[in-house]
């Protein structure tokens, strides 16, 4: 093991995916993970196995398809959780599992009602238990933040004793401050010596998570669990994009200590990411934010001109975050449209690239001028294959201030087409009632959101919808792409409408 | 003065609008200056007088209508921006002159191109100028992050003897970690003494912002330049919210240390920012995220039902962010109402009571359930008055995907209703097109979001436009909100083009 190599344990699978309306389904999960493994990260949370058969099945489809990383589930300390964990991995080449339980006097008393003589026992036989499946298992001490030092130094004797090889210690209320964190780990890390790793996995809760674990790696820390732009519960985890750029940006102060994040690599996963999960980093967040390497003041731009490092500490370029050129139109052949894929880190095969070229054809037929972003939209639009259980043909909206609203559509189900209007109130309404009258399934709008993918009056409109089929499911996700921001609706909650009976099937 | 408060420098309106697209006209920035003073800011930088007539003219109208918080310009270490200053603060009661120049190697020799010695004596005549004009001066020692810790003595002992009062020590670019920023302020602190309070300005690069400003503040720092929400060039300034909180929640450590904002106008001033900017915070944001006191997992529900404490470090309410209750309906009154608009903060007359009260009735008639985000956007709507210099009569459209969108709209414009229709690639893009028509002056979209105000397919929809009139000008927000997204987008545009003619006069 090189001490000087920071282990990158990305949760976004996870951890990730509780932020409220993350929620993916497998097929867009088996492109993040992919995605992830390009990225270079070294264990990737893909879920919590026992947490829900779709969550298993995500984890188990992910670990046929990735080559060398590393996939990991999570499980309570239980026999239950830990056997779907070891059953959902078992196809991966390199596999862990994360087994945790609360060390927290609050967390023991209140959550688990348990003595500390329990939990140590709990914890001791999760471990031996998980050991009997896979030989790299992790311990977490939920809420170790907030628990005693020397009942985690008890605990943490005793499962590596059992044979857990990394341990781990969430600030899992997000409650610390840098050099609180930083004293744990030291005091961690120097009790443990060489028998385990030191991980840590900071929450966001005061804006800290970043700073937290950017202390705890220089306080002996080597493995930091972190997501993709943030996400997680409440306020998010740390993201990755920051902890690897800080110590890539400041190697000055981190001597030696390296990652093996392929940081060119870092846009393309944040912009997939967003699009997925329709969470879209703010324009003023660090690295991956629209505005992060913008200047807008008169006097920055000057300085920037004259010399770049008096405003400049990373170029957008070390991120594969290349200025959004206006890069292709109506003229560009198949051949120069695939060498752009390339250059904005796709990888297609023929068929897709097919697929992708065609559509790309008919935007130029209504859009001008083609961007980077317009590219990578339409793309990402192909590459995650929702079943096309309903498509739409055609559809005709008509709207008046004084009056009303209807929307005509024709869906193709099952060879058939079908045709309905309806009226609503406002046009996208009426789109989604006709949709619901067509399908006979009652959608729920929990969230909607548009926004232009580049610009121009006629930039392409991406549209992003949640909508609840049924009572107690959680809400689906979908998007739409089109140059008509309604026709977006009608495909965004068509797309979610897909899902829905995919996974229902 | 007391050694234990903390002064909150808020520069929303100056660093925060610097960022791309945040742009605000002045009507806008008075509204936001006007939350700032219930917010309990101490001081706030209303804008960099010399930066443009229209900045100049937005400082002077705060000026004149803030209370008691004190307003401070940014202005150059150049004698005009001095004067320009000195004259856009003059009519408020507290006033303060920020003067700067750089102090790095780097910016001296690249950008200033001017010895040490020289910058000195520049800073030297800037602060004495500017004490001509008012008794309370800060200087700032621009990228003192990577100045060297000799010379920022030399030169603050120089500024201190002409007359400064706060010393700040901004991280420009963003590059220091929190170790690195506390021991330059605790250097610094130590040689300066009681003579000028330190003042630390972090900008956020690494995401490390907040951490930076809460080690400096340890370390002996006793003002904080901020901004709402962390708006500000690149990846922005430290959020007030993260910092005022982390004080807060953290007093154990941060021991008898304190600020004076009021900490249940977080939200309303976050919400009031983020509609007037169009630039929405990621729901995983600390504080004022949407996800922020949201529990996903089945985990931490159970544990917060258990325990609050299990889970959450930070109670909604602390900051103002009561759950997004259903509030209102069709037979709610007009008293029902106004408690509703006291409850949530806002502060109307009566007259605007009234017409938010009409608002609301034609919204009750469109939507089943009004919930505290609709209250708050209707209102926010409502108190931003742009002049009405066009107004939308009558909107319909017409939209088919295998042939043409249409829009035909109806526009009062000096008493006169004016008519028109025009083609366009889909809905929206019609709209904008046969708004130019009309006014006969082309915009060019520059962006364009929507976002549902609450659930359901009914949901309001508000949509933020940033349009660019003419060549040269900054582009121009504008915000719709209704029921149906075209009229909204409609609306949007319009409110874009009143504010550039509006301006233009």
């Amino acid at each position: 093991m090189d001490k000087n190599k920071i282990i990158i344990f990305d949760t976004t699978l996870r951890d990730g995916e509780q932020s409220p309306g993350a929620s993916m389904n497998t097929e867009e999960k088996i492109q993040i993970a992919l995605q992830l493994e390009r990225l270079g990260v070294d264990v990737m949370e893909a879920g919590f196995a026992a947490a829900s058969p779709g969550d298993f099945d995500a984890i188990n489809q992910i670990a046929k398809q990735v080559e060398s990383i590393k996939v990991a589930s999570l499980s309570r300390a239980l026999e239950r959780d830990i056997k779907a964990a070891a059953d959902a991995i078992a196809p991966a080449k390199n596999r862990r599992i994360h087994t945790f339980i609360a060390t927290s006097p609050i967390h023991m008393e209140h959550k688990l009602k348990m003595k500390p003589d329990e939990v140590i026992k709990r914890a001791v036989e999760a471990v031996q238990y998980a050991k009997s499946f896979v030989d790299d298992v992790e311990f977490s001490c939920e809420d170790a933040g907030r628990s005693d030092i020397s009942f985690l130094k008890e605990i943490c004797d005793a499962v590596v004793n059992a044979g857990a090889k990394t341990l781990n210690l969430p600030d899992t209320v997000g409650f610390r401050l840098p050099y609180e964190i930083a004293d744990m780990v030291r005091i961690m890390s120097e009790y443990i010596g060489d028998r385990a790793i030191i991980s840590v996995h900071n929450h966001n809760d005061l804006g800290l998570a970043v700073a937290n674990t950017l202390a705890s790696i220089k306080a002996g820390a080597r493995q930091v669990e972190c997501t993709i732009n943030g996400l997680g519960e409440r306020a998010g985890n740390a993201a990755l994009e920051e902890i690897v750029m800080a110590i890539k940006t400041r190697s000055d102060e981190f001597s030696g200590l390296y990652t093996d994040i392929v940081t060119k690599e870092i846009y393309a996963t944040s912009r997939l990411v967003a699009s997925i999960t329709g969470i879209e980093p703010q324009p003023n967040k660090a690295i991956v934010g629209k505005n992060a390497f913008a200047h807008e003041s008169g006097i920055h731009q000057d300085g920037v001109l004259k010399c770049a490092q008096t405003y400049e500490i990373i170029k957008a370029e070390d991120i594969g975050a290349e200025k959004n050129a206006l890069v292709l139109g109506k003229h560009s052949g198949r051949h120069a449209f695939k060498d752009k894929l390339v250059n904005l880190g796709f990888d297609l095969n023929d068929e897709e690239v097919n697929e992708a070229f065609s559509k790309f054809k008919l935007l130029c037929d209504k859009k001008k001028e083609i961007f980077d972003d317009d590219i990578r939209a339409l793309v990402s639009d192909e590459i995650i294959k929702i079943p096309e259980i309903y498509t739409i043909e055609t559809l005709s909206t008509s709207s008046c201030n004084s009056g009303h609203s209807s929307a005509a559509i024709s869906i193709k189900f099952n060879g058939e087409i079908i045709s309905d209007a309806a009226l609503g109130n406002g046009t996208a309404d009426a789109i989604f009632k006709v949709i619901d009258r067509i399908s006979k399934v009652a959608g729920e709008l929990k969230d909607y959101k548009v926004s232009a993918v580049s610009q121009g009056k006629d930039a392409l409109a991406k549209v992003t919808v949640k909508v609840a089929f049924g009572s107690s499911e959680p809400p689906f996700i979908g998007h739409g792409l089109d140059i008509d921001t309604m026709m977006a609706s009608a495909k965004a909650y068509v797309s979610a409408l897909n899902s829905y009976l995919s996974m229902k099937k």
